[in-house]
């Protein structure tokens, strides 16, 4: 890391500062500027001294030089991480579609969707047992009846299911039934359940929180990988900025820059990144121009009967025209979809 | 709720959409206005219907009309909720000051830093002994012997113990040895977490999250409150925005807007607000001037040893003299300072 | 409107409201409801009387029912409208492109500039004369000098000329050289500036602005398009949220949900939207694929000795490459890239 | 500046870097560190080559070590700015209220405000003639006969008269009967019109637009300085956040920092900054008590026939009251509000 002194900072204060660097471990390196002096630090800056630097008065700012995640970065592995579960291939050039309705309702509604989403194309089915709501008024979903359902679902289609998990208690439950644990953009940061799920062997799918930096994401995903559990997915659900006419911002350049960094695989939610039905089939088509992994998108059978986030719900016939498009452009772009 | 008809809405697709309306127990009044029809639902529009409308291309925005939480409004409860724990009061004209280190270290480095911090003024002591922290590569809190130790600083100051507790399994354990249980800005929306604190009869400290809007964060304590706990402490730590100068950006307009909307108090953490332990004593008098209820201070007996945060983190030499500012200024405002 | 009063209304209050409605020439519906009454206001709301009712103590919230641009809006216009200048065109399945250097630095430089995006296969070369800075001590631009090297790139080549204008007074001079004026992002609500830019009778690129909501860019759009001037480029080129790894976060998004609300073309600009020249081609592709009219993308002979921008510049032979995937992908989603 | 280079940049990669860092002009310092060599670039890095480095694909990034404003900057003069104009001092231990409505409507409501905010203790009048407006349908003031009657009512009160200018041709009409030229948020990167304002000997009002870092702010107050202008008073406004609740959001902490990096007054504007009239007193208070040099605050004799910004519109007796209090704070942080 770099030190850069205030300009006032006389030269024992500097000397104090070299020495308390170097007891920290690193090798230093004064270099006496035009208006500033600053300090070279040599060594692995990932330890997270920075702001016992910073709090010293005669320290003006503290740059760290290495990204904290290490497991993560494309610097440690450079071959993508592919996942595989069942017939849901992410990554390596193959883009893989996760689709079904926001919560599991009835037995009958998530048959249904499951074999819809598997006629349009989708490899896995997606649907929340355990629901994050921000009200606590709001249905809350069926818990483990409605993960059984879900099982059921893969019984009849072989679709892989994907399913959110909320406390780190609730891991072995969800992980009986669950090809894939999810974790919720609200949950980013629930550290436990992060450790909960590192513990399990099954492919994690991490949303990224809605005010979340990329370098706060990785080291969410560092938090699954550190212990053990090597197949995180990235997803980008859109973050929340000042716009309101969706409901949050779906920034697709984190596909790239996120590939350029890390070897994990990205999928995007263009459902909660727009909130949009309309906007829906363009944002997919973006996603897979610009080099997603996968996609997840929010299916109904009956989309204004979804019982949650009906507004971003396309219907199975959508769904199967978003699939037919994003396959010319996998194509134009060189990839596959499935 | 007001539902706004596409321009191209037909009398039929009208007739339907109040049919819905009427299916969901709504009384319904239509107006025709010179661009668009409106139907006006008449009934409690809390229950979350709102989306299944939106999503049909008929409708082109639906306006809810009243807020969606109940407990925390203060049109529920007139007079503010007024949380007395050991010697710390906070509301009805009182402003509470919570200090502290933001981990527990030693016991050594507790004792002296309640001890100090009491001189100084503080009712209560915070410090973390589960700590949230971005990197897997971070000091990760002592956990039950910070809990421990905790106690001892109280025994031996009779200060109140205000400590994080972060995940739903954690809370009987936390609830042995805290006064008041924090909830961090990372977990506002941990839902299952909110509801184990809310059966607790513990007053809560709920930090707003950094992207959360006010009416999230009055859902978040409508979650504690729905479990029967009346003891909620709404926490104002700053936001993500744009700006990179402070950590995050502290918006006070907040504390008054919170008091015109919910009884419960509203008390202020400059240190997490900005980042920056300069800028640490003037939001303390900002937040007094507003009217909040209690302030939240990192304070360590030697900053820049402080083990996380120490960027933020003021000296009990400067705490004693927010104080004294902080007791002008409440006066100047009609307010106590303990 | 809709206009929400507060519980606490007393039928003189909301009677009295009506009045002022009614004298404002709306007539008005009012609505019992079980907590709240409202006022529907039937009329043109776009007159701007929506604060002097919010700023009653007895109207909780004011809540207007159409959007309060006109001419740009798609209910006044179904068309798309379609821009044609040389051989630009942008709008109607046509993507056209417009690529060249941040700045006019020299003749040589804009000449092979030209020369090497015309071979990409840009149909309007972009470079600035006059440019904002944020700074006082960059490069301001070569002013008159670089708009007549500008002419004598489009005698070379035939290109259409894009290039900004910063002030009404500049208006008369740059139109004499230019073939679309361009409104910066800084620009976006310098009104005088709009309005000179509609007295014109040149296509005017108008970029967003960087904190602007949709609603305030079209409103934008509306004061040219109000002077007579009909030919308004919509430009998407990033707003600014808490991500810090791109210089601004670009929301394609926009793309679609403007083609819902406007007849207008969009156009996108991944070199500002992004600020990394790495994630340049991958943003071109997406835009395309969400269905873009156009691009706009910087571009320099030798991006390394570009004298502004130079981090988000691509080279002429990324251009080719990034045409040629466009095309593809503009097939895919049945469009045109000439 | 530091020029952290790649991972893989090879040791002739790193040499030609150096010589590109030494040709623009600084001397170089290489420090091979564990997992990273950077290059340390000594000499004045506010030229702004840092993106011709950046886009070198061998180069990770460039920091800069200095703030790129000079005559802004607390380290080139460090007495605080002080602003005297007819009976306003704003800075230096003076807290000075600037007060009136959004826009000049007439004779009798400008004169009458004046009366009555120079009673509440405003020793400055503020009032728009040139008004912008997002929509060109809104009322866009009074324009010459405005001023005029600003300058009446400054004869008849000796009120000083703040005034917005909005274009550059416009700057020496506004000079003519304004006291302080007012520059608004949206063109706080207007530099044609910054560079026209500096050219003048008039105290500029300068406002943060609602996206500017405190970096582009200072710069943008640099280009007036940078003309001869030394009389700028930086107005904190609101940012634009996610936040709904409050039209922008103020945030305060700006001002304890302005103070810390630069030597010009700040005044807050809390009527712009929330929105809302009933949140502008708490506002106020906070303001003064983090140590502001003015505030600027709308008033109106009858806020609900206010023809602009009626919602955030306090009435003359609010303001009454609201500097009874400030007066009170402004003693307990040791300040005078005359």
């Amino acid at each position: 890391m770099i030190i850069v002194m205030r300009k006032e900072a006389s030269d024992e204060t500097i000397q104090s500062t070299v020495e308390t660097v170097e007891s920290m471990g690193f090798k230093t390196h004064v270099i006496v500027g035009t208006e500033r002096t600053v300090i070279a630090a040599i060594g692995d800056d990932r330890k997270g001294d920075q702001e016992i630097l910073e709090s010293s008065p005669f320290v003006e700012k503290v740059l760290p030089i290495l990204a904290p995640y290490k497991i993560a970065s494309r610097e440690t592995r450079s071959d993508p991480t592919v996942i595989h579960v069942r017939d849901l291939v992410i990554g390596g050039g193959d883009i893989g579609l996760i689709a079904g309705p926001c919560s599991v309702e009835s037995e009958e509604q998530i048959l249904e969707s499951a074999r819809l989403v598997k006629e349009a194309g989708a490899k896995a089915l997606r649907g929340g047992a355990f629901k994050p709501r921000s009200s606590p008024y709001s249905f809350q979903g069926m818990k483990e009846d409605g993960l059984k359902l879900l099982a059921t679902a893969r019984e009849a289609t072989g679709l892989a299911v994907v399913t959110e998990v909320m406390a780190p208690d609730q891991v072995p439950l969800v992980a009986k039934y669950a090809d894939v644990l999810q974790i919720g953009a609200r949950n980013m940061q629930n550290y436990n359940l992060l450790q909960a799920a590192g513990e399990t062997r099954l492919p994690v799918l991490l949303k990224r929180g809605l005010a979340a930096t990329i370098e706060e994401f990785l080291l969410a995903a560092e938090y699954i990988l550190d212990q053990g559990n090597s197949q995180v997915i990235l997803c980008e659900r859109g973050i929340r900025t000042f716009e309101t006419h969706t409901r949050f911002t779906l920034p697709l350049a984190t596909v790239p820059y996120l590939h350029e960094k890390t070897h994990l695989p990205v999928v995007v939610d263009p459902s909660h990144g727009t909130g949009l039905a309309t906007l829906v089939p363009s944002m997919c088509l973006a996603s897979v121009a610009c080099g997603c992994d996968g996609l997840i998108v929010e299916v109904h059978p009956d989309p204004q009967h979804s019982v949650s986030d009906a507004s971003q719900t396309v219907s199975p016939l959508t769904l199967t025209e978003i699939v037919e498009s994003c396959r010319k452009v996998a194509v134009a772009v060189g990839k596959r979809m499935g």
